[in-house]
């Protein structure tokens, strides 16, 4: 990989330690040289185009600003927050200028560096807001260490952000890969993607790959091979990309989750790759599904 | 690998689909050819020793127990359940023949396949017993598709089983590898062992190598490869093993953390896998560490 995955990237030091001292975290909030992104609706607030970038709020600044923060890091000695302002009627955008933009499309606008900070924002705000109450026992959580943990006041237990490991993978046999499209509007765009799934409890990367490309196609899979990682904050994923090796061919897909599976040769992904075939679409480099693909097309998987 | 590593290996089919028919899931759950799995506080019931087995128990018997059920999957065309009995007083166990057992230990006692289902069923059943409320808004949950989902009776929120991604690395630099000794008991025992962290939102699994590694010993990281993962049923981690290369080489361990860190001779490594060194113990091999560890030292990283 010359240049990382989308969302990978992030540059700053998450102070794991630091972030553990109460006071100096306090301190840090109130400091006219710390930074606040502002998160609505986990949407983040973007300055300028071309290049976008991520617009950072100073201390003075953001004290008036009525929401949660949650420490991402430190850069430059500066400390840097998010703020969840989905409750603040403070109108930050100011026509195209500043405006908020799902993190989604804003990974396409802004750097690599800004791209990782906004995946990291996006999913912190996201399971905050969705871990308010204890699910031991039902009573509020507060957030502690800047936002990597919440503790339960009534029953004591601690809750910790989670990250999903989904497995990716591109299926191979000989010189023709197997891709899929899901139902959903994709399927009108001729769009076929990797397999992908989220892992279940108790299973390897492995035998992650082989369940879900057994069960979305039928298909047996033996050797695989780990490629590459990505961030996935939608909410809070990690995308585990793979090529396997096929032992099976027929394809049964499932149809409750898939419109279609299919073998594709060579030749034809090459031509989608570089948009130029009819009949495939395969994902942009936004996405790793686009990368493995073209490493088992450019044969440097 | 020739051998997989403890905990994989779980041979049921997870029936991904068959599991969101409640009718279906209804039915098997009083079918007396389906199979239960008692766990007592997490602890599952084995049966006989050398080797010791899971302690199925059929359908017919299993109906006077009091407990959740979940459905862990299909395998020659009988459901397999977990079911949690920690509030039931029936007296399970029989003296010697069958007792419940850690599943840390019950890993080292049954077959691969029985321990992979072990894996499963502890990390179900613990998520399950932390889980009877909604984050979201502190309200009841209910169980649903068999235990892969719980969804919030009054909002509407739904949950999913969680397993969390961490890394674990041997840190190499030439002739030499990189160990770590955590506080706490094992430090008495002149253990070592590969580093390892718990992956935080927004990251790629190298750059939460390279993150771990600066954070524990003051090492930096260039070129990590991934080598193989491990479920970890405790509560329900899967690590992913990999290999770095150092580009820094004065250790700065972390004091709050790790009593020791320190690079390590091959030779000395060699001796440690062979339980004959003075100075140097590491995890046996029960842990992906091991297997980290003598990669490394046999050449084959």
């Amino acid at each position: 990989m010359n240049r990382p995955h989308t969302f990978a990237g992030n540059p700053l030091n998450r102070a794991e330690y630091e972030r553990r001292d109460a006071d100096w975290l306090a301190a840090r909030e109130r400091d006219a040289g710390s930074r606040f992104l502002p998160l609505r609706q986990l949407d983040v607030l973007l300055d300028g185009e071309d290049p976008a970038r991520l617009a950072w709020i100073s201390g003075d600044a953001a004290a008036g600003l009525d929401g949660p923060r949650f420490l991402l890091g430190l850069r430059d000695g500066a400390a840097h927050f998010a703020v969840d302002v989905s409750e603040d009627n403070e109108d930050l955008a100011e026509g195209d200028e500043r405006r908020f933009v799902d993190v989604r499309t804003a990974g396409t606008l802004v750097s690599a560096e800004d791209a990782g900070i906004a995946a990291q924002a996006r999913a912190q705000v996201d399971w905050h807001a969705r871990h308010g109450f204890c699910s031991v026992c039902g009573q509020p959580t507060e957030a502690l260490r800047g936002g990597q943990q919440r503790t339960c006041g009534s029953c004591g237990a601690d809750h910790f952000p989670r990250t999903d490991p989904v497995i990716i993978v591109v299926v191979t046999d000989g010189d023709r890969c197997l891709l899929g499209q899901s139902h959903g509007r994709l399927s009108q765009m001729r769009m076929f993607s990797a397999l992908a799934g989220f892992m279940d409890q108790g299973e390897t990367i492995e035998e992650a790959v082989r369940r879900e490309v057994l069960e979305e196609a039928g298909i047996r899979v033996g050797a695989v091979r780990y490629h590459s990682s990505q961030p996935w904050p939608f909410p809070s994923s990690l995308m585990i990309g793979c090529h396997a090796d096929a032992l099976t061919t027929e394809v049964r897909p499932d149809k409750v989750e898939m419109l279609s599976v299919q073998w594709f040769e060579r030749a034809t992904v090459r031509r989608a790759l570089a948009g130029e075939d009819a009949e495939l679409r395969v994902p942009a480099s936004f996405a790793i599904a686009h990368h493995l693909i073209r490493a088992w097309a450019e044969g440097t998987a």
